[in-house]
């Protein structure tokens, strides 16, 4: 469930005009475009940007990235952004660090519908010119690529009948493919990883710890460590359950000294209108303290503010 | 340009009742059945389906199939069917073959645009409930399980854009993979060819040419006979030339004794509303002949009635 807090009637007129206001003048107020932003759905958000272009004949994302700065800049502009068009950026942002970020691939690629993935391929080839695929086929090599470019070509089958005779024969399929293995050669574990659909996944995975005694995640620890298998692990948990995912990245996002503000806005801005309840009573079950609390804590400012209405917060944390 | 000739105005009501009228009492009128729907275009089909349902409480593919028999029970039930489910259709049975026809996986993948494709894929889920790429992995081995898979999953960008820069440099890649490489192991050629969008694998192509002095398609021809590389040839001449791949469909269809009917009815079928006027002019160009005299004398009754109908053909062939 959501953590979105938003009005249902709204003026999208009034709430671009009160952003302007808060942008012009001296300095900006941080506060007002808070208040309003935090608290608009997706839909919301798109007809204020519509309405801020007709009045102002400028986009609202160009005003606000002229106005702030910083991880409260970057945020925004990310929720501002329509789902399908700001998990295009986060791709294209994954794709062209020096080290491609397969976990942000793997997210976008798995989290979803098939439809949603879709929506992202459009709006990814809109925006860049290029498919997702070819991009993410030209900046990533091995088996790696492989696993990933099957990923984001996948449009899996969204029902929930599962065929058990074929899972358990698949199961058997990859569990002897992962016992033998040379070199990591994965191909059934890619092939059935990147089209069967998530119930039928599930079941297959229940069948091979069945069949092997352990868990195919644990199978697929790989000593040295090595990125493909821990790619391939990573898959298999979102599927498994999303949740638990992105609990854990926002654990570790705020663990330790320092905090990886990327992977917390993220989170934070992408699930806040799909599943950021489950995950946030996931966190306080596994960390015995709220998310609010330790995003206060590890955050500051406008951005600390921005998360923490996201995050539903009551005023007082 | 298609060869369909449909009238502007038509009463989808008046067509259904002439049709069941058709069909009832003794012996069917296969020449009003084909005089009605031989000249409607898919739009106009499917509102007579669909009328056709609610007067009768019946389906119109059912009851076409319990009247007509034979290969002109299966061209005009293929042809009534909403494009993109009649291509899911035509997947379904190539996968399902005792050996699978890459062929008709290929031209459904490459021939169209990515919107196309797609729409193949969202009616292939609903009506199997199950992915395109999951059937076809599930249906092949090997290299050309690799190539399908990527083809069928394949979302091209479809604009006009080509980076001369990198066609070069991929032309260089695959040049020195399919020189270079062991047991036809073409990973680079798969993934350039299932990712990239068609105006910027031709530049690739002609890259290629200038590189080897040979043509890539001429490269890829393995000795002894190849599967997967007769697939890889195929998939470079459609997306090369797709009304040139069905022209010679369509030929190789009629030549010598006995006609592939199937192969005859799919080119005819699913291109009289795109370019089948393109085919036919090419046919005659190679063949001195024209395609409606070609498939007047090689086939005959309701069957040839048909065809030469969606062929545009004048009533005198």
């Amino acid at each position: 469930m959501a953590t979105l807090k938003a009005p249902n009637q709204v003026s999208h007129v009034e709430d671009a005009e009160k952003i302007k206001k808060a942008c012009v003048g001296w300095g900006t107020d941080e506060k007002v475009i808070v208040s309003i932003l935090a608290h608009r759905t997706a839909t919301q958000r798109k007809l204020i940007r519509l309405a801020y272009e007709e009045i102002y004949q400028q986009d609202l994302i160009d005003q606000l990235q002229s106005e702030l700065s910083g991880d409260f800049e970057r945020v925004i502009c990310s929720w501002v952004l329509d789902p399908p068009q700001r998990q295009a950026v986060l791709a294209n942002q994954a794709i062209h660090k020096s080290k491609p970020d397969y976990r942000v691939i793997a997210e976008i690629a798995c989290c979803d519908s098939a439809e949603d993935l879709l929506a992202v391929k459009r709006a990814y080839k809109y925006k860049y010119k290029r498919s997702l695929e070819e991009d993410v086929a030209a900046h990533t090599t091995g088996n790696i690529r492989k696993l990933l470019v099957a990923l984001v070509s996948s449009f899996r089958y969204d029902g929930s009948e599962v065929n058990e005779r074929l899972a358990y024969r698949e199961a058997t399929i990859v569990h002897d493919e992962i016992r033998s293995a040379a070199e990591y050669n994965l191909e059934e574990v890619i092939r059935v990883l990147c089209t069967r659909s998530k119930p039928q996944l599930i079941a297959t995975f229940n069948h091979y710890k069945d069949i092997s005694g352990t868990s195919i995640t644990k199978s697929l620890k790989g000593e040295p460590a090595n990125e493909f298998l821990a790619a391939c692990r990573l898959v298999i948990r979102i599927i498994k359950n999303p949740i638990k995912h992105f609990e854990k990245v926002v654990r570790h996002a705020i663990a330790g000294l320092g905090t990886d503000e990327d992977a917390l806005s993220r989170v934070i801005v992408t699930r806040a209108e799909k599943d950021l309840k489950e995950i946030k009573k996931l966190y306080f079950n596994k960390n015995n303290a709220s998310l609010e609390k330790a995003v206060a804590n590890d955050t500051s400012g406008d951005y600390r503010d921005f998360l923490l209405a996201l995050l539903g917060a009551e005023e007082s944390v």
